[in-house]
């Protein structure tokens, strides 16, 4: 399909890609860069087929495609480092869980000669780093494409294209509908969750119980959500803040009203209850989840 | 161990019981009281060893031990009726999710003959019904059992040895102490999950957005312990009203903190997100909970 890409930041995301552009055979060569030694000496053990570019300086101006894997918070940087590996076919995209702000921001400085069309694919873990990555991570998950009115049409096939061939169902989406979207299915879960454990810290701290060993009643799951990386996750709150603060603010609405009914033991409680049951069923059916009782992990 | 048992209400947490009683060998016969007829069929289906009691109608007045499995609110009515399988020798023991309350309340009604020993072993999922149950539900969990000034020591043995053969670990408690920890560490999860998913609905509905089809980035992890049982889950907030709204509270105090640093960008908030990664490691190296990536689900 191509016969150049550069993968830029290997970490779960860009060394999953690596794999499964390995795997179906997409690409004759493939490059990284990558600015952790850690991450590149992880590459280097795995024997993956891929050569690994040292910090921008070789001049490969004939990519087909360029995907970015790093934090939001370097995407100006590294736009500045990726002219001497475009030329005027060459497709950029990026990863990210956040768009509208970020592009609002980058795109005067995106050079004419650049087509950046963004994707977010709807994957990923609690873990980070290369050796995590895998090449089904996008096997049956949602990717969203980024179009608006500038979008060109023929880039925007072939990126499809990819993202059908990494296993994904895309959409097309734009990014005011994205962030908005992801903040309630995403950034504000993960929001909750670091809110959530810190909550329970904080009251360790106070009240010198020790609480964390019990957490096999529910806390435990909202732990590993809020074991995700820092960094990625400052910089989405960061480029989507005003949205998840408009969904915090419906959240704590919808928290005391929950918190008036259980005081006064209001019996309207239960069908608030029975209603969260249907959403279940409905991501099961979607096949969003595994249908098995406590994710399957204790069996 | 024993000769006759009574397991009053064969849900998940009682039909967990029976198969473990069963294969621990732990009691020569089991009775069993369910007033659910689609229960009864499953328990028949499934050929389990015991025997089903048609509506507290026999008197069987030398059960060793009864271990009541109904939901909070259920108390009461099964006090009244449980004389009947009741001599001076008889344990009794349920499995609760709230103590404080409920037992100020029916304490006065537990007559002088009862030894009434409270149990809350920390198991359980989003599923319902005996055909869920499992032998080694208990296994490796703990067990907290509820100790007063009262508590009859011999009695107190004895049923701790009963959770020891069922795998778990127990751990003795106030039930003030319970009540407490147990707001923060399960009830508390348990309302902000049902909480989140009624915000996402909500959203969806007023916006007219498809959202919950992309519920994988991290909603979709809230939505199983917002699918668990509305009955239990509403007789565990009424029962601990108090402390749960006083953890909410806490939590929002919080979440408004969060908020403020995200329009901000403060930067604080990378170490309030690194620290909560630390929690994630303990809960992993107490074995609260599977170390693979996304509970292992996607393997």
């Amino acid at each position: 399909m191509f016969k150049k890409i550069l993968i830029v930041g290997c970490g779960l995301i860009g060394s999953s890609i690596l794999r499964a552009t390995i795997k179906k055979k997409i690409s004759k060569k493939i490059f990284i860069l990558e600015k952790s030694n850690k991450h590149i000496k992880q590459i280097k053990k795995l024997r993956l087929n891929c050569e690994v570019l040292k910090d921008y300086q070789n001049q490969i101006p004939n990519m087909d495609m360029i995907i970015i894997c790093a934090h939001l918070g370097e995407y100006l940087k590294i736009l500045n480092k990726i002219e001497k590996y475009i030329n005027k076919n060459t497709i950029v995209t990026d990863v990210g869980s956040a768009k509208e702000t970020i592009f609002r921001k980058i795109k005067p400085k995106i050079k004419k000669n650049i087509s950046w069309i963004s994707s977010h694919p709807i994957a990923g873990s609690e873990v980070s780093g290369p050796k995590f990555g895998n090449e089904k991570l996008f096997s049956g998950k949602w990717c969203v494409l980024i179009k608006d009115k500038e979008t060109n049409q023929k880039n925007l096939n072939k990126i499809k294209l990819f993202w059908k061939k990494m296993g994904s169902n895309v959409v097309l989406m734009n990014s005011k509908q994205h962030d908005y979207i992801f903040s309630i299915t995403s950034h504000l879960p993960h929001l909750i969750a670091y809110n959530l454990v810190k909550t329970a810290t904080d009251i360790e701290k106070e009240k010198k119980y020790d609480l964390i060993k019990y957490s096999a009643g529910g806390l435990r799951d909202f732990s590993r959500i809020a074991a995700s990386n820092e960094i990625m996750w400052r910089d989405i709150f960061f480029s989507n803040n005003k949205n998840i603060s408009s969904v915090i603010d419906k959240f704590i609405k919808n928290l005391r009203s929950f918190q008036k009914d259980i005081l006064k033991k209001n019996d309207k409680l239960t069908n608030k209850l029975i209603n969260t049951k249907k959403v279940r069923r409905k991501i099961v059916s979607l096949k969003q989840d595994t249908n098995k009782p406590n994710f399957g992990r204790e069996n």
